[in-house]
């Protein structure tokens, strides 16, 4: 590690040494899950070059943002408009969620049950080992979940906190409900920022972050169109990235990596060779470095062809529409374009099932794998709505409940194996 | 069992052989529990009276009410506003929730990780032992919790059911929601019933209720003064009542009580001896049969002096008050009153905390016991700011996390003897 980002660390209150044994195993598994897939794309190149740099370059530009007097928001759910985050020249940034870290103290706040995605923002806050929670301003939580609801008060005694309420309905009055959390977030971030939201700065962030889910739904379309360019796990990697990364550079290397993956079509490139079973991966979000589960999927010769999560199509698939040249328009725009995401937190939450089967047969998919984080009540519940839908439908479907640990890895891949083996 | 009643659980659809067995084993543990008790206050013996027809009488009345054309409501949630059940002349009844009752079938449904109130719900219903859910024309399900919020969606494909959405935070534009929520319920009932909400009728209604509250609140502050002139055991099961019974018939019984026990409190008597400790039993709600926690509390020789649960004063503190002789300020009046409600669904709650803190000093209490159920999320997280709070005004704490079997009777035992003795 270079001595500048040391320092950078050290500065941000990181635990240096318990950071250098973090970034060795993030390193290993990046090494042994990804960089030792034949055949990738040249595209990838850059996507592997922000992994190695993910808490030094990135950290680096995000604290030359705030020496330019420009906001720096962390959040954990994809309800986070980044739009009003843009149009005060911020920048947004999904937390670091993913990985077993700081659980020992975490678990001194929280229940034993608690899924592994709040135990781990909680621990690597408390085991200062986040840059990203480190250079934030402040942090957006939201009430998607009782999980996170009430951590959020908890983790609130150690870091600037603030929460948008998320309906738990979709009628109209709780489409009010939601646009009051809007216009509250936006007056939080025109009294932080001390900018003011114009219409001109706000259609600049709805562009950029449009741009960006276009791009990602250009990945997401060529794959249903050739399974075999781009490995399950490399596109998740993409979709992980798009919370960190600066947009205008991702949304380049992401239309690169298309332009690419397109002639790679054309020419017939395979990865997976010519006979494997595709799979939709769907269910709760995978956070950095979670990638456990498509490994084994992968490994176990499937080729996963879409991701139906907060980190997969439930973010990319709609645009902000219509939103004309009025703040008013735009933010009714904003409004709507949020109430539409499928989250199990509301109920009910049919349009998921009509999603996750759409999403089948434009994939052309052979299964559903679905993937709940343990104690995930809403993912958990769902999933038996997803399994019956799915068995209507004559679509094979597994249903996997794990967390971040290893010690499930044998159980799972003899379960995965056995189901693709049945495909 | 008359034949009366046998014939009556046979039309309602019950499992007849299983519902023998249930009230045989809760019968041995009422007699255990509630009788064996020495020098219990006369007026308990309605009360033994009630539980002795929990599913005997009252659900002959409950037919006899149906057969009158008054709608039946069940409801799992003290956020289901009784007061417009009564102004259709309808009957609201809470519906069995706190027994290890059909768990097997409703894990088929649920994840295993489910709170086990939840699992006993659905379990009751699929195992066809709970008369109250049979006889109930339709169920009120809420958004309080993730489990129950997506159980619901199950659920309603065994019994007509209606979702009411409560709101996660306390501001305007939640009251709002919440408004449009009891309007939106109000429509129900009219619907359901064939019968107009009116003024007289809701006036009804609510002073009903209130007078319910009323007596459920003198008991209360009997025993914040008199801790000995009965049990908490006693005092939670007459709190359980207070979802089932006829409300007339309950509230004169209560008064009837009262009467006697300051009676007692005046002569003196005292069902505890003179040293005893004083516990507020603060925490998740528990539903007939589940008195697994304060039998232990009182068997180690504590005296449980007050409930910070639902079934206690969450569900009794707050009076509909100031609601005029308009339609439109008494449902006004309804939504202030059922906002106040500190349950911990909502973020923050800092108002629980005040309450509990209150509910200690009032009634002299020597420490608080923080009962959550397994899996409850809510409650569990909630608890750390409960230990935190009672740790800095210098109120001993204990904290059990259980469910309804009686495995960790044992374990739980020896914690509450070894609290108690160091108070």
């Amino acid at each position: 590690m270079s001595k500048e980002h040391v320092d950078m660390w050290k500065e941000l209150g990181l635990d240096l040494e318990a950071h250098d044994g973090l970034l060795g195993i993030l390193g290993q598994a990046y090494g042994d899950i990804f960089l030792s897939q034949k055949n990738r794309p040249e595209g990838m190149k850059y996507f592997d070059f922000v992994v190695s740099e993910v808490h030094g370059l990135r950290i680096k530009e995000l604290i030359e943002e705030k020496k330019k007097g420009n906001l720096v928001v962390g959040t954990f759910c994809v309800y986070v408009p980044e739009e009003l985050v843009l149009a005060v020249d911020g920048v947004q940034i999904g937390l670091c969620a993913g990985a077993e870290v700081g659980f020992e103290k975490a678990e001194e706040h929280l229940p034993r049950n608690t899924c592994a995605l709040i135990k781990a923002f909680v621990g690597f806050r408390l085991a200062d080992l986040c840059p990203y929670t480190e250079v934030a301003d402040f942090v957006v939580g939201e009430t998607t979940c009782d999980g996170k609801k009430k951590a959020y008060e908890l983790f609130s005694g150690f870091k600037d906190l603030y929460v948008m309420e998320i309906p738990q309905m979709k009628r109209e009055s709780d489409r009010q409900l939601w646009k009051t959390e809007i216009l509250r977030f936006r007056d939080e971030l025109e009294k932080r920022s001390g900018k003011k939201i114009t219409a001109e700065g706000l259609k600049k962030g709805i562009e950029i972050v449009n741009e960006k889910r276009k791009a990602l739904q250009r990945l997401a379309k060529i794959r249903y169109k050739h399974p075999s360019v781009i490995s399950g796990r490399d596109a998740l990697l993409i979709n992980q990235i798009s919370f960190y990364d600066n947009p205008a550079r991702f949304i380049g290397s992401v239309n690169t990596l298309c332009d690419e993956l397109e002639e790679r079509g054309k020419s017939g490139v395979s990865i997976n060779g010519n006979s494997f079973k595709k799979i939709v991966m769907s269910g709760c979000p995978m956070a950095v470095p979670n990638w456990k589960t498509p490994f084994l999927v992968e490994s176990a010769g499937a080729a996963i062809v879409a991701e139906e999560s907060c980190v997969g199509e439930r973010n990319t698939r709609d645009m902000i529409a219509g939103y004309g040249d009025s703040l008013e328009t735009m933010l009714e725009s904003l409004v709507d374009r949020y109430m539409k995401i499928d989250c199990a937190c509301f109920t009910p939450n049919e349009e998921r099932l009509e999603n996750i089967i759409k999403m089948v047969r434009d994939s052309k998919a052979d299964g559903v794998i679905h993937y709940s984080l343990q104690f995930c009540t809403p993912y958990l519940i769902e999933s038996k709505k997803v399994q019956e839908r799915c068995r209507k439908e004559g679509i094979p479907y597994l249903t996997l409940e794990t967390d971040y640990s290893s010690g499930d890895m044998e159980q799972l891949k003899t379960r995965i194996e056995a189901f693709i083996e049945k495909l």
